[in-house]
């Protein structure tokens, strides 16, 4: 018997949601595996999430090709469906940026990462991208927008650590390749961040029909 | 009266290519503002070229959408009209990655920068883009492939880049902050090459219907 069409898109939410709880768990693993130098946490990321990740990208976007062709969608459903499609593509990217991190995490460092803001942005990173995940499965345009305020906040620390680790290099020469591995893994969480404002701004026009894409970012 | 819809997606082929041709624009524009300080071309790409990729970006994505809703596409169609949702993303990425360049050139540099492989990293970034959206308009997963192997060529020449920054800030403190910059914009052209291996990849994947994005990354 085939399913009806309603059943077929809360399954290909659930999918959807199943891949970006275990993108957080990378970001998460890949911002740990970092800071503590924790080649354990490091490698579940490369040989478990990363490639887990990498097959739901396949198989998600398989589905939604098999549902335009299939069901005919219009509306809020057929802007739904194209939702998707970017959103695998930001989750697979956000994906790649945690096994950047991670093979940062490979690297040694000696730094003390305490002096700089680095977990209190990594926090702020996995709020947003959990909340534009919460945003698309509870079809919360409100807590979407969230997500795109606490994006300027990301900016500032990042701006932060930024002028710290440059003062840090001027002083210490022999602590550049050190600060750089620091400035990449801020350079990735800024990244993430901007793919999870992505998602929120595409759960807005999924919801709203509003492309607030060009608006608030100009 | 209605237009057909092979007139229809010629039409869409033809504003995506606008829109890539402009920002092969902007790439270039962005490196040669960062390489000659040049202010004139970089308020180009801030004023003229940047909000037009973005306007094209929500024309482009609505269109799909109409199409999706009204045409009801099958097979190689349908596959068409999800990898342009996907290209318009990675195009308006690249566009906002020559405007990070841009916003380098607007910060003082003196670094020769004739030592470093800078020029040429872009050169075949350059290349990746346009080859990428050659392939699409000629529907050439030959020429496609041949984006994912130049895509390895940057990648060395980016670590080259990384190892001679790395040695003259540890030389020359001073030079930190130039450096940085420099660092920051080889980084920029390494993403630019990543999208236009994902737009190469969606090529693959709509004329083949194989879906090669992960069996090559991995």
């Amino acid at each position: 018997m085939r399913k009806h069409f309603a059943e077929e898109l809360d399954d290909l939410k659930e999918r959807l949601l199943y891949m970006g709880g275990l993108v957080e768990t990378s970001v998460h693993r890949g911002v740990h595996a970092f800071l503590e130098r924790n080649t354990a946490l490091a490698e579940s990321v490369l040989k478990e999430t990363e490639p887990e990740i990498n097959r739901l990208q396949v198989e998600i976007d398989q589905e939604v090709l098999r549902l335009l062709a299939l069901q005919q969608p219009m509306a809020v459903d057929l802007r739904f469906l194209a939702a998707v499609l970017k959103i695998t593509n930001d989750l697979e990217r956000i994906g790649d940026l945690a096994v950047n991190m991670v093979q940062a995490a490979m690297r040694p460092h000696e730094l003390a990462t305490a002096v700089i803001d680095l977990p209190r942005m990594a926090d702020r990173t996995q709020f947003m991208v959990h909340a534009a995940l919460d945003s698309l499965v509870s079809r919360d345009p409100r807590l979407a927008r969230q997500v795109l305020t606490t994006d300027d906040e990301v900016d500032r620390i990042r701006d932060q650590i930024f002028r710290d680790l440059i003062q840090r290099m001027t002083r210490e020469p022999g602590e550049i390749e050190l600060a750089l591995s620091l400035l990449f893994v801020a350079r990735n969480l800024e990244r993430i961040s901007d793919h999870a404002t992505n998602i929120a701004e595409d759960v807005i026009f999924w919801v709203e029909g509003v492309d607030v894409r060009h608006h608030l970012q100009s």
